[in-house]
């Protein structure tokens, strides 16, 4: 397939490497565009614009950063919008890796479909660099079925787990959401067990032993649980861009018929702890930074 | 080893039945004798009170409901206390495996071994039922390391996972309590998260496909998220047994230095939830019934 990539961060890179290795023809962009020069050596053009990499391509993917930087890279000043066309006669399919609100997802979807004829899927990820490295992430797609078949073989380079969650466009980043907010509740979890265990002076090393394979285990407390009690916070996920995600929860669920924020307590609970730890300036530390604030001093290091 | 085991239910008789199958000679008690039947038949001795239960042995088992059955068990009328004899000349040990206060586990085993000499070791399993069965318990103990490694071929016969949490009693109480909360906060990550994609209409088959082995992996929601969604709820594990279990947590916070409720704000809210989703009725269904009292009429099957 002929496809672009715009966006050569932490998890877009690797995400166009494994493009490159499975044989696809490739167009990269990114605003600084020395990043691009990785993927260049490895084989892909580097594109001046976003309109320019978004010119003949069956697929257009994006994995940036917020709402308002896929805003901009879509409909902003030599945007996709602007150089996207028909590839053999069949509109393109543009496919946002972004975790961005399901809400804006669902407006860029009917302007781009209004504007160029594109098809439009949110595919948000899960898996971190580790994932998108190794081509094992999950991906969570909304969108229309046809649009989903049409970039299956690009998905399947990038990802493991591929899921058409459904044919409204926001349906992938609405599972993402569900993601999140799992992430975020079971991070609360792991670092209120270790918090507790430190402070009745237990050997959490023990404690973690006992209980990680049984009806307590899970990711966060397999992975974060030592982390947290090694006091290593270094990102990895950032604290801020989980409030980030928290925020879009709230936006849908104030959307939903009749639901308040009190119908999601663990969630309600979860963002404003979020939005502490990330106030008191853990937002650039991993995740489970937001046990840090609830800490008093004199009996951390119980 | 000559062995007692006090406390034939849905995990004490499996337990029993695994130290039958590995060779030990060993004594039930049960207030109801039917309960008893299965294992004699097995091969094991039926005592007539825990005194009896409790003479000559190398070591005393119970596995019984809550603290006042265990203190009942050992100090009423014909208890434990009453028959414990030392074995070889060496002092008897006691070990529990119950789920009960860590503060009264102190307690008892301060007057066990004023008024005997035995020496007593809180061993608290996790694994359900299906881990009684398969001898895959994990087992976390508290209390003396000679008593430990005294019983552990007994501990082994039972468990898979046998973590010597620490030389006082309680420790393994404590571990417990840890496990608990990470139960019943990973719970409620799961039954919001079930609730919040039920409520935007997603094909939750398809979102727990695509999140459960991802970041957002838990015991908890790839084993209660599918029987949350079918409405099956069925126990298993009582809520009303974790509602138990959030209490003697709320008791060991209170015991910290400096600590308050408001230190450890999920564990808080999960006892609030678990405890009105008890009032609202739902105390007899499986934990995962916390999630039903948040409902609301309308838009449950959304």
């Amino acid at each position: 397939m002929k496809l672009a990539f715009l966006g050569m961060g932490l998890m877009g890179a690797p995400m166009a490497a494994n493009l490159l290795k499975a044989g696809h023809q490739l167009t990269v962009y990114n605003r600084t565009r020395a990043k691009c020069e990785p993927l260049a050596q490895q084989g892909a053009r580097v594109a001046d614009s976003p309109a320019d990499a978004a010119a003949g391509q069956d697929s257009v993917h994006l994995c940036i950063e917020d709402t308002a930087d896929v805003e901009q890279v879509l409909f902003g000043e030599r945007g996709v919008v602007q150089g996207l066309s028909a590839a053999d006669g069949r509109p393109p399919v543009v496919v946002d890796h972004s975790t961005i609100s399901a809400l804006a997802t669902e407006q860029f979807a009917r302007r781009l479909r209004e504007q160029t004829g594109a098809l439009y899927l949110d595919a948000p990820v899960s898996g971190g660099d580790t994932g998108a490295r190794a081509g094992t992430l999950a991906i969570m797609c909304g969108g229309p079925a046809p649009a989903f078949e049409r970039v299956r073989p690009a998905l399947e380079a990038m990802g493991q787990t591929i899921v058409h969650i459904g044919p409204n466009n926001g349906d992938g980043q609405r599972c993402k959401m569900i993601n999140q907010l799992v992430v975020a509740i079971n991070c609360l979890a792991t670092t209120e067990a270790m918090r507790f265990g430190r402070a009745m002076g237990l050997d959490m090393d023990k404690v973690l032993a006992a209980i990680s394979r049984g009806a307590a285990g899970s990711w966060s407390l397999s992975n974060l649980g030592p982390r947290y009690l090694a006091g290593d916070f270094a990102p990895g996920f950032r604290l801020r861009h989980l409030l980030k995600d928290l925020n879009y929860c709230a936006e849908l669920i104030a959307q939903l018929p009749d639901a308040s924020p009190s119908d999601f307590p663990a969630v309600h609970l979860a963002r404003e702890l979020v939005r502490h730890a990330e106030s008191a300036g853990h937002g650039d530390e991993n995740i489970h930074a937001v046990g840090r604030s609830l800490e008093r001093s004199g009996r951390s290091n119980a």
